[in-house]
């Protein structure tokens, strides 16, 4: 697939290669603008990344290669040595603590370095096409399973944050599963959690499923779980950043009280990852570093205060829900059903 | 206690009684500014009602009451026959459907009626003084609980909503309970839910905990049940619109998800409520009518949409929590540990 095409669904380019340099939709300008950002340099690369106009777990991923190729053309521009590449893409990985994608496409594009500019861009352009494939595997897999486990009947499907081509290029990891069993009527709403603080829901999935022509309904995340309790949700379906050895998912602040309620429904839970988003090197997830940001995020809502002036807020902008909560894990590769 | 007085903690006159009309702060106006409503006639006051500027169960218990009084002068002055007084008071008493105390003290109070415009006045004011009274014997039973539940440590409580001094007169139920707490040297801090779609916990249940002087944090609701898996909340304690005959409490949406993370922490869930919130003729809690409010709530955040235009949403305004996740229930009257 070439970088800068349009996916199926109508869904314009999220993350590109032009002439050079990375296009992205600014996440933070949608619904209601369609901004594209240009960026020429690691420095606008980092600060997209870090003020969420570029997010999800995948895109990240593709952003970290994307991004080494920026570094390696900086580099000759401006005859950096091999310490001051070396930073920049240390600064790329670094960006964003939890996504494991980010650092870890980086340094797999980095590999490529000794080969030259022209071998580092193929190289993160190769990443981006698989990562688009992924997607598809994974969300058709997803699909099967929701169809086995939860009979033909169209389903009442439950998420949180966005998971689709906005956070993961191609279908999307959660979202594509929801895209997946729409293709085959197997969807009859989708009930969005808005996602606060920064409102990815209400802003990113609902604009997504309305470009897919899929029935949706937003709700506030504290009434997923009670929705969950009165039968009104089949099934939730959600993406995650990080899943360590043991099975424990790090995913948006959220994602546990949605885990935690269907278990107690004894609905399904299941959470769409590629591959690279299960991380051997973090045994549990306890081990998670779980990034705190902006306290500002809570206290003010696009901008407009919503607390009195000087209130202290936490910002924890992940979650961890253990193993045991999850039904199933499902990625390009294969279905996880334990751990 | 005068009607219209200043309660200790500096906390202004929330609802009030002077001069034959109703005196009110607008509570959708707070933290950023402090309006009082004057409120002359029966529609003035259902229109508070309905758009929250009145809110909270005992406050809309005492509001029911001042507006039968409305009522009466109404039909003095405008000579309004036997039913067209009765169709303001149960106008009174239908303004908020899942609030029970809202009807019950206007039909207790309407009771008066035949004896003249003084006792329906004399009477509604008598209610206002039991709600306060009531509010500093529930607060002072729950803090107990709470000491000999967990022990002399100061505590990390997290609350839902606004349960204080402007939800229900006095001290308040939920927030009653924290400040009697506090009163001892008991709370280390309170970790405060937003409280979406309408932020009350954001918007007012910081401005009473920063009046109060105690120390808070406030979160995104999804937060919540993270924090208590974590081990960073020590106890729930919130406050109920309606609790069944069977202990089944319905309460602000996203108290459900508290309540089950709760239990699974093995931490204490406590609900304070005045007894005329405990509703013998609902049976059980899948009998509680949940009122679904405007979905616009849910796309906009004060006035601001937060979601492409057309997005429908779900906006129920309560959920119910089962009697079995409910540690202890606590009213001025006693502690209820079963049901």
């Amino acid at each position: 697939m070439e970088s800068g095409s349009v996916p199926p669904g109508g869904v314009l380019e999220v993350l590109g290669w032009r002439d050079g340099h990375v296009v992205a939709i600014d996440q933070t300008a949608l619904p209601h603008e369609v901004r594209m950002l240009h960026l020429t340099t690691v420095d606008e690369l980092v600060d997209a990344i870090t003020r969420l106009a570029i997010r999800g777990a995948p895109v990240l991923g593709a952003a970290g290669a994307l991004g080494v190729a920026l570094a390696v053309r900086q580099a000759q521009q401006h005859g950096w040595d091999e310490a001051q590449l070396a930073a920049a893409v240390k600064r790329i990985g670094d960006a964003r603590p939890t996504a494991v994608n980010l650092r870890r496409e980086a340094e797999a594009t980095a590999a490529a370095i000794p080969d030259g500019v022209a071998a580092v861009e193929a190289a993160a352009l190769a990443t981006m096409a698989a990562t688009v494939t992924a997607t598809h595997r994974m969300s058709e897999r997803g699909a099967r399973y929701l169809r086995e486990t939860c009979g033909p009947e169209p389903l009442r499907i439950g998420t949180h944050c966005n998971t689709g081509s906005l956070a993961c290029l191609g279908w999307g990891t959660g979202l594509g599963v929801i895209r997946a069993l729409n293709n085959d009527g197997g969807v009859r709403h989708v009930i969005v959690d808005e996602t606060r603080p920064l409102l990815q829901g209400a802003r990113l999935t609902c604009w997504e499923l309305g470009q897919l022509g899929i029935e949706h309904y937003l709700i506030p995340d504290s009434a997923g779980p009670y929705l969950i309790s009165r039968g009104l949700i089949d099934a939730i379906v959600v993406g995650a950043d990080r899943i360590a050895a043991n099975g424990d998912v790090a995913n948006k602040i959220g994602t546990y009280s949605l885990a935690l309620a269907a278990r107690h429904a004894r609905i399904p839970f299941l959470v769409a990852v590629p591959e690279s988003t299960i991380d051997p090197a973090t045994p549990d997830g306890g081990r998670i570093d779980v990034e705190q940001r902006d306290p500002d995020e809570v206290t003010h809502i696009q901008g407009v205060p919503v607390a009195p002036a000087g209130t202290r807020a936490l910002n924890y902008a992940f979650d961890v829900t253990p193993a045991n909560l999850v039904t199933a894990v499902v990625t390009e590769d294969r279905l996880i059903t334990s751990w």
